[in-house]
């Protein structure tokens, strides 16, 4: 096992990694910006090495004193966290050029899902479900009716150039396609002075449910369920829970052997997430492949019963995992807290926290790095911690939460748990009925 | 279900059953004596009613004035809590005679456990096994000898009058039992001018284990496995735990079906516990029956996923119980936080709390009715919180529960924190090693 682990990350995340290194009898490095000296990650971590100035560039973004902090306090692996260097195969390969292992996958499993393009064409190959669709420009009505006859309707044309719905058309059966495809060319010229028109397969309804896997260095892969992240504000998620309330055991099958295909693909080792969308009959489509842990992989921590964060450091380290795929036996709802201001398009209230109290009790977790008198600096991520509610039933999480959130105090800034206070109210959200497009029509009052 | 609950406590046990009936939609009446003002079961609850001065008299355990304000807040039933009038017949009583429901056992259940000889008494005639002794005093050595010959050595001889060791005499064969009468006899009537002596069955090693029941208004009885709290300071339990490292399947089975025998035995209706001295041998003795939650319920909730305070309320409402027994799935670990100093015979340290930091993340749960700035009055029970740390293994809640300890920053007065960090470590305590008397030899370094 390692014997020191430096965490190339801040926040709540750095926390996060700090607590199971100490669980598990690894002693931990902390990195920091000046602007996060007074951070608990620095104040619990074992030693804490200053990598330079706010600016990410100038530290959690910069390799060289990242590696220079790692060498001096002679860690022998590297923690990524989320977000900055976590998907950055060049800081993965720089590592073990300095025989530092990177606690995630290999700089080929990074690279191979981080381009788009290859990463969609190793899933076709591996028959992973993606989005089917013109693979181009239209170059023809005749072309357009016969890639929609194979993948059938609804489907959704677009313009190359295009934004803000111009040049974009939903078409539901055939009889429609004619017109929609010579409105939508003659908008995106007008629009865009390029009538390029390419063809999607439309995804009605479309929820983000995505699958936690976890593969080691034997070529072993399993599943840990999913996650529903379908509650997003302009693509940042703001609420996930597992399970699904749209999964099905026959999805969950699907979807499950789907993601170790696609882990299995690429030789997948540490633990990682396929991302699918899933239309309203149950079709599901590769979006992509998280090679990290995840914001939001304490849901599946609570209903499974398992530290993703010790999976992931043991399969660095060699451990081999039991191959076993999980099945949730409770429901876990998570909720961002962001300081931001909800009443103000969700604008970042970064300051100083002037009374804390954090909730507690059975069935609430928290995860967070803020403290009383803690100054939230405007340089990162809004994000200042997590709430999970964890019960037998998906209402009764819902109603563990609402109470976590009731006690939650936090003075000083503005934060998101009035949105969720209201959320979890919601008739809609309480009986699983949303999708990826929920909090465009949702208000808060 | 119940509209309106009134808790007739204060501190963390208040708080606890107010989160529980925020997640069922039950309003809440808090009450508190002038010293428990600003204390956050008041400010949690939805109502809270003065009840008088800090003296228990005169509050907590006043049942006039607590019948006063169920009365003018309408509430339609009663917490009791632990402690103050938790266990009172007389005040279940009086609340039945009100019209208020009293969530807890019916006043006769609670008589006939409260009175320990008839308690032991139903427990022999229900086939659950007592301590076996002379049951009065020794007229003779032959009377002594053959009491000895039918219960099997060891046995302890003790006087009547005694106290402090004297007049007692551990008999480990025949041949040192006549030795042993006569100067226990001897030695008690020097002592105490009092030569009365009786023989009890001596428990070898013992280990304080009790099972936590259930039972409903239909009859239906189950158990909810075992809570290990042999770490006790003077009868004071300081850490509980579930699973016990000492069961085995045979004896969980062995335990479960007497304590369902013990609470049936009474048609049991509530949540209860009945505590078990086992010997070394796995013998186990029936102490005495809780008719009421206790402090170390929240063990048993993380390791069968379930909330009891639910349960309980749910069971005083007239809904039925599976019936089905429940057996631990993961390792709880409890520590009790006291206010007290633990390098000064754990004198108490009442006062106020200048800095507070609560821990988190995964597999921890706390609850803890104190705040920043707030002031732990001197007049009621020295604890202020708890931990409970949870994971698949004993090794790993125990790792958790040391990291947590870690993290919890309490400053303004002293607390158990350091004297729980030590025996996090003690190589005894992480085997499993332990009895009844393990912190008789305990030193706090």
């Amino acid at each position: 096992m390692f014997k020191k682990v430096l965490i190339a990350n801040r926040g709540e995340i750095a926390l996060r990694v700090i607590r199971t290194c100490r669980e598990m009898g690894i002693k931990t490095v902390a990195v920091y910006s000046t602007a996060d000296k007074d951070s608990l990650h620095v104040r619990f971590a074992d030693e804490a090495v200053c990598i330079g100035k706010p600016a990410s560039s100038d530290s959690y973004l910069n390799i060289t004193r990242l590696m220079a902090a790692a060498e001096i306090t002679n860690a022998d692996a590297v923690h990524p966290g989320y977000g900055f260097l976590a998907e950055n195969a060049r800081f993965a390969e720089i590592c073990t050029e300095h025989g530092i292992k990177f606690i995630g996958p290999t700089p080929a499993m990074i690279r191979s899902m981080g381009d788009k393009i290859t990463a969609k064409e190793t899933m076709i190959k591996a028959g992973v479900p993606v989005i089917p669709g013109s693979d181009g420009l239209l170059e023809s009505l005749d072309q357009a009716r016969s890639i929609a006859h194979d993948m059938g309707y609804p489907v959704i044309i677009k313009a190359t150039a295009g934004g803000g719905g111009k040049g974009m058309r939903v078409v539901w059966e055939d009889s429609e396609l004619e017109r929609a495809y010579n409105t939508a060319k003659a908008e995106a010229l007008a629009s865009f002075k390029n009538d390029g028109i390419y063809m999607e397969k439309f995804v009605e309804e479309p929820r983000h449910i995505e699958i936690q896997v976890a593969g080691d260095q034997y070529g072993k892969v399993c599943h840990l369920s999913e996650r529903d992240c379908s509650i997003q504000r302009r693509h940042q998620k703001l609420v996930e829970e597992s399970p699904s309330p749209f999964m099905t055991p026959e999805l969950r099958e699907k979807m499950g052997e789907a993601a170790i295909k696609a882990a299995s693909a690429i030789n997948y080792e540490s633990v990682g997430t396929i991302e699918f969308l899933v239309d309203k009959h149950r079709n599901f489509y590769f979006m992509e492949m998280n090679t990290r842990i995840q914001v939001e992989h304490c849901v599946t921590e609570e209903v499974i019963n398992y530290d993703l964060i010790k999976e992931q450091i043991k399969i660095a380290a060699g451990v081999p995992i039991s191959g076993r795929n999980y099945i949730p036996e409770m429901h876990a709802i998570e909720c961002r807290i962001n300081a931001e201001d909800p009443y103000n398009d969700f604008r970042p209230s970064p300051g100083k926290i002037t009374v804390l109290h954090q909730p507690g009790g059975h069935g609430v977790r928290v995860d967070s790095h803020i403290y009383a008198g803690y100054v939230i600096p405007p340089y990162y991520d809004s994000m200042i911690g997590k709430i999970i509610a964890v019960a037998r039933t998906r209402e009764e999480a819902i109603d563990t939460m609402s109470r976590a959130l009731s006690e939650y105090v936090i003075e000083g800034v503005k934060t998101t748990i009035p949105f969720h206070q209201q959320l979890m109210r919601n008739e809609d959200f309480r009986k699983g009925n949303f999708t990826t497009k929920f909090l465009e029509t949702f208000v808060l009052q």
